[in-house]
């Protein structure tokens, strides 16, 4: 029994130490992570309590299995994971995903709900989107423009926010050009930012109850907040009928170190 | 043991090597994918933890009981299946049954869940209506009923999505000209999707707690999308007092695929 | 143990086969379910997934316990059985109970709940209500007194839906002339399905969160969704602040018939 | 074994058949009943199924440690028993706790939930409130305070309904003199159902997410429901934001009956 | 077994009697709750049922796990913990966490649910919020400045409030000078129970679905619930959106006596 223990934990090791397989080459996985066109599924998970009722050989043994599985899918989807527990409740662990299409995404999780870790957990979110290019963007003044070339610094393991929003009937009945005026007046209020916290947004509509899916890394929280408050005080905010619930805090955790929390 | 278990596999293998047999004869299928007066239940159920404690071969009995109900109600039922695993949360696959009478739809979903197999389901949502002849097509100009002809075209295994509406009292307060009116304007705006996503309505008004239930298939999400968003931006959209919640979203998937999943 | 289970099966189907005990006599029975100031308790149950871990034997002697609980109550409740599995979530069966007194309802429900089957029942839906003279008919036009006399035929297993309503602040702020002819509207409205479609009406103010339950039992639900749809039409229904959640559905059954199927 | 049992039984009867120990002496009690400044704790507890699998001997045992618990609070706390069980979902029974100081309330709880039997409850709600003099009588007509000076009678074992409430923002925007003038139309439309529906007011205002808890015992069912229409058609109404959710109807029932049907 | 059972409890005593080893130094555990730019994070839990199936030595040994862990963080993190239980539902006690990094909180907390004593709790409800100096007190007038500077004295274990808090986008759409006049009305409206009533004002905006978190600590809750009905009675409550959902009403309690009560 000690030695196949040990053999599982070596096993486990092995495939930890591997070094995380980047998904997909670095050349794809980037493009993945900025080009239009791309689905992303976001899926927060907790884990059952009943887990813990197997032995830890059994646990190491069905963590090392899911490390396996994400090998495989590596060459489709960018997988990022996001440790929530602590700041999230009702959750433990995020994945966001990233995948020229949406049944790639599926088909991992899929293949990860059937593993034998998967079948302790239990699914408290998911959010689908598609990013597109910027809707209202090529309307901007040319100093707006230049003002959003820079992009975020953030380090290793900042904070993550990932902010559901639904707008309202009003907005979708306003024509393109007040839509723009307002955009850019939003757009305006969030740059003070840009440098601090890295934005993402989602297209949602039709695949959940949502609009857009608004993804922020940071490692100023504080940056954060006044970009929140800015962005609550300009007229376009008034169209937002749902935002947040769930809002979802957690900080980028490289996916080892998720999984051997859960092997220990 | 393992002689039963080989025998238990055999039988399922058999079950679902011997073809699915097509619910109803395909004339009569077809009818009632088509006819006005079918009844649909939408049934989504995600299956509990405790089943993955059954032995084995008890899942591949368990499984193989189903395929021989399906078989029994095949001649009044249509049965379609979604898997909605790692689209959609807190169900794992759905049907969507068609009969002339609801009361087969609960005969078969009672019997389902009468078996071993379904003592393991929860029922995450059920959703029921009618189709009905279209209720404002008669005085659409003749262009767009021309334009209606077409039907879309999808593959195999497309994506699928159920938003439930429920309209507000003021659009029941209209009198039919102005519902007709904002019914054109809205089915104009989707007239441009329809050789990419299939859509249908049903009429759930006092059988659940919406008032139609809305259905679509694509190969194309982000045509699916901007359809969306087209309805959303017209004046109808107004009218629409909750939309989703749930928004189901799934790909079509044959039920041997999905049992399967459930008997290794 | 195998002639044990023989008796136990005997024993049932002697409690089964002997016949449903009619709540109460005839005339009584008749009484309770058109006098008003009958109080009548709606409680929807789902079976509880650990009620399939006991042997069959087991199941059977619980499920003939409570057939002689509802023939020991049969002097002083109406006992009606609804089979909602398999059109409404979360809900396996109904009661409608009626009786002179609300404790008489709650005393069945104690006992009932307090039985080997009961321990395994989950508590889904309860709605309290009690049944009064028509508040606006008798200033009805006469045609429209003539018109209601008649009374739905259905047949022996029809559908049933149980719809509660809450109206809004604004109605109880009309004077009783107003809400008179608003509801005078409402019931020409409803006037041409009265042959089809059997309704009741309880007032639950107070009892729980609604104003009213509203039950319905028709056998053809196409006209049932045309009167609800007329319904939804008149002006009264912008006084309805809330409607369903839950909306109940599912088709009249005999109890021996419910209880078979979880003493099988 | 069976010797035990007695013993355990014995031990319980003993303590059930030394009477009901009144809460503090009864001068204390009607004091603790009646005076302001007083704080109530109103906690609903419905019991897990886990419960039935002790056995009978450890679940009288359990009961007879709860009952020594309450004697040893009785001098501090006014502890009343209602059972909800069959009228109120999610609910088995419901604790109306009085005392001087709401750690007294929450001292008593916590000791019951860590009983051996408190560890089978399940908390479904907790509202908590504290008695005032009445805010606007002084200035009611000499008519209207006479006529509120009668109490109603009601016998042993009457209903009881407790529905807290929230008022809007728009009602603590009104000056005294203004909600003066409404709680006193309110308190006039509420004057004829004196004899019959004893109510009381609690505040919780900052303690939960209610303003008020009102509570009301009737033996008569039907003058309670015109009570709580005439309460909706007065213009005070308007503001209330929230009623109910929870509506907790029960009936007055002593500890030892409920205690006993868990022992059983 | 029994000597086993003997030197857990005394470990156990051993770290309790051990004295509560102040989170960091006492000036720097003034600092971390006066400053601005320190993080919060309120985590109330409950207990799983199953927690009671361990043995006695078991739970010794979890809850003892816990206290080296609270040591082990101190230098980092002030925390402050309240037994909830018996006043709010669904929650058994709450940490109050003060740290300056909000990664310090989560790391503390995941170490926490990693322990034999975590994995048995249930997160209940997180909220996050940092300090900040405050936003429009430099303009208040110098006899409210002076007035504002004493600050409450409550005792060994005062009751403790929290209330989330939303504001709507009418509030955020005001300009800094209308803000300020409605929160110096605000605040003067609150001054007179600042000597009974201690306030601490978290800022959560983005972090979770609220914008603010309020805390109160008092002796007399009396006097708390005035403030409470003063603050609905400012214009500025008009802006307040969401408030409570939940509220959590405890009283402040050593960990030792916490810990103590799950060990017993």
């Amino acid at each position: 029994m000690i030695l196949r223990w040990v053999c599982a934990v070596a096993l486990l090791t092995g495939l930890l130490m591997g070094g995380t397989a980047q998904a997909a080459g670095s050349a794809e996985r980037e493009k993945l992570l900025s080009d239009p066109g791309v689905y992303a599924t976001f899926a927060a998970f907790q884990m059952k309590h009943e887990w813990w009722n197997l032995t830890g050989e059994a646990r190491v043994i069905a963590v090392s299995e899911v490390k396996g599985l994400i090998e495989q899918f590596s060459s489709k989807i960018v997988v990022e994971t996001y440790l929530l527990r602590g700041l999230s409740d009702h959750a433990d662990f995020m994945f966001r995903l990233h995948a020229r299409s949406l049944s790639d995404n599926q088909q991992f999780l899929v293949s990860l709900l059937g593993t034998r870790f998967g079948r302790y957990l239990e699914a408290a979110t998911y959010l689908q989107g598609v990013t597109k290019p910027a809707a209202y963007a090529s309307e901007f003044s040319d100093e707006l423009k230049a003002a959003l070339k820079g992009q975020a610094e953030v380090g290793a393991r900042p904070y993550v926010i990932v902010i559901p929003i639904r707008k309202d009937a009003d907005w979708w009945a306003l024509d393109q050009t007040a839509r723009q005026a307002l955009i850019q007046e939003h757009t305006q209020a969030a740059l003070a930012y840009t440098p601090v916290v890295k934005r993402k947004l989602y297209h949602s509509t039709g695949l959940d109850d949502f609009d857009f899916i608004t993804y922020f890394e940071t490692d100023r929280l504080e940056e954060f907040q006044r970009l929140m408050r800015a962005l609550e005080q300009v007229k376009e905010y008034r169209h937002v009928r749902r935002i947040g619930h769930p809002t979802l805090l957690g900080t980028l955790s490289p996916l080892d170190d998720i999984l051997e929390s859960f092997a220990r």
